[in-house]
């Protein structure tokens, strides 16, 4: 990979996107930046721009879009806005790579675009895989593009399976760190605030995935991410938690031999390696001393206090619909939580309940995943409007 | 690996080489032992006849051979004796794969032999790889031989290796258990006696090697070892304490992200890993629950406790004859201390005295390396003499 390599990033002002910029900067030139897709922030939006000139961008709103323009003096660009636009910087801002970033089911329709067209698309957009595992690996396949994903368990797993056979893996352990709740009893953790639900023992990272980790549903999206990317069996599946955050993942392999991949909990690593796969750039953070962690845990998984883990296995297991209607009721929900509309622990009752009533079907196309997704959501506002 | 292989092993009545025929076993039908090379131990490599059927044996010395020609009745068996013996099970029992299980450097002549006409050479030598890394490495190139490490640490790299490039190799670090005196005092360690230093707390193994972990030599050998089977400089390799054994060795990439090998501490596994490679056969042993062994811990080696890994990172850096010398005088105190006739605090002692009068010279012939061992034997062995 010696030439300069074209850009896109969808979620370009979220976290995964500001590291994501953080990574390309450090790159320098190797990457351009030719597209780049955000959301609200168009003041961050804006210095990134002027920062790596890029041909073309969107934000979510019309008003954004024409804020932008009146503010905006340079190089040509081109400005979009909504799904659209999104979609339109994911296939025609020329990029080898597109970097899908976008949070939760709003990013599926930019990813898919990426993944007819790109080269690559570095995943971090778990929920897309979630709800459309099947659609994005038929699509990947035939158009020949390569997912790696940057989640960082999943690219422990990437990185430990290399060229070992599929044949030859036996499970996958995805480590989680039990989240800021782990050592709070169900009674305490009742009692819990927005703030001490965001605030992450080990990762910074945006709040919708923060929540999840504080409900162990990311771990749960995880699960079911991990059996479409790496092709695996609901049985090959498991969490383990790891309350230090350094081994992200295991695979072990049908001899009893296990592979793990370790790194400080920093987003920069994973993004870097999805960037540059199959070549490894020098480093941005300090290496790892095991001497000074000295002790690396590993605990059984409490589903008493954090039951969404279990609701997320079923999912794995049913397939066809239950997936999206899991990640519609927990998107809503977490929203609401986000909002100050219910509590922590209203999170999980309230995805309960509204995943217990749905009767799966099978999913074909976006747009069936769409409808399904549509009908949950309002069926989980409804559940959360009774309830406040 | 669908057709038979043909399997030779160097010291067949030694602790891997009875782990081998285990793993062989298991396996059965997809290998065939067609050469046994023992020691003095006839009455077991008698039943190993038997049970293998191999072509031809070799054992340590004539009048053992002829002993075991006057038991033998059978299939046509070839039985020949010594070094030669050994060499010619090496090269002339049709064996695809040779295992080199002969302790010390009196398996060299007979690795260099199977590394000269096997497809492949699974070694647990380690010894001849610290002697003659140069010429082992030179001759496997030639012959276009694979050798693939069964030391658990060096299968461990091994396996994280896979295809990730030499010049994204940060540096490599090897575990030890700490052996069985980790966690006493010099004082202490003063009045262990001969039966303390063979009882290793994790591994079962021969006694040379037993001897060695309880001093950390045997992790100095396996740091000069580990330059010589993946080319790499003296400081990228390192060594880390890790009471478990359950993580025997990690890679660190040049993007700070680092591959573990973890298996439970059983010989078995590397070595059917080296026999069946690139293939992976169903597990020996119950899967590792890490649930179960809940932590792992690591730490510093304590130079001052453990000299003699500070005198083999010397010879890590030194070369040419250093490292010959170092295993010679090792190989000497040890089997003084074997044999009780030192305490075991002076392996070391003696050990650095005989190494450090060692003026190093270059060594590029399998001669050149024996008239070093020689020399550094008899040295030694005065120094022990004067000492008793």
């Amino acid at each position: 990979m010696s030439e300069r390599r074209n850009i896109a990033i969808l979620g370009s002002t979220g976290s995964v996107g500001c590291n994501t910029l953080n990574v390309i900067k450090k790159l320098s030139p190797k990457f351009r930046v030719t597209g780049l897709a955000a959301g609200r922030n168009i003041e961050l939006l804006y210095q990134q721009v002027k920062e790596f000139k890029p041909l073309i961008i969107s934000v979510e709103r019309r008003e954004d879009a024409e804020e932008f323009k009146k503010m905006y003096s340079g190089p040509s660009l081109k400005i979009t806005f909504g799904q659209e636009g999104a979609e339109e910087v994911a296939h025609s801002s020329g990029a080898d790579i597109v970097v899908s970033a976008i949070t939760g089911i709003a990013g599926l329709r930019s990813t898919l675009a990426a993944v007819r067209t790109a080269e690559r698309v570095a995943l971090a957009n778990k929920e897309s895989m979630v709800v459309a595992g099947s659609l994005i690996q038929n699509l990947a396949q035939e158009a020949g593009t390569e997912i790696i994903p940057i989640d960082s368990e999943h690219s422990g797993v990437f990185q430990c399976l290399n060229k070992e056979r599929k044949e030859a893996i036996k499970r996958v352990i995805l480590t989680a760190s039990g989240g800021p709740f782990f050592n709070f009893s169900p009674q305490e953790i009742r009692e819990k605030t927005l703030e001490e639900a965001l605030n992450h023992p080990r990762w910074k990272m945006g709040k919708k995935v923060s929540i999840d980790s504080a409900t162990l549903m990311n771990k749960g999206l995880e699960l079911i991410e991990a059996k479409w990317l790496f092709g695996l069996q609901p049985e090959q599946l498991e969490v383990l938690i790891h309350p230090e955050s350094i081994v992200h993942s295991l695979v072990e392999m049908k001899d009893g031999s296990l592979l793990a991949q370790l790194s400080p909990p920093d987003m920069r690593i994973p993004i870097q390696y999805a960037l540059t796969y199959p070549e490894r750039e020098e480093q941005i953070l300090p290496s790892l001393d095991l001497r000074m962690i000295r002790t690396l845990d590993f605990y059984e998984v409490n589903h008493e206090k954090f039951p969404l883990l279990l609701l997320a296995r079923k999912a794995l297991v049913e397939g066809e619909s239950y997936p999206v209607a899991l990640n519609a009721a927990n998107e809503v929900a977490v929203e609401a939580f986000l909002r100050r509309e219910i509590k922590f622990l209203a999170i999980a009752d309230i995805v309960f309940e509204a995943v217990e009533k749905h009767k799966k079907r099978a999913v074909e196309s976006m747009e069936e995943i769409l409808d399904v997704d549509q009908e949950i959501r309002m069926q989980t506002k409804n559940l959360i409007r009774r309830r406040v």
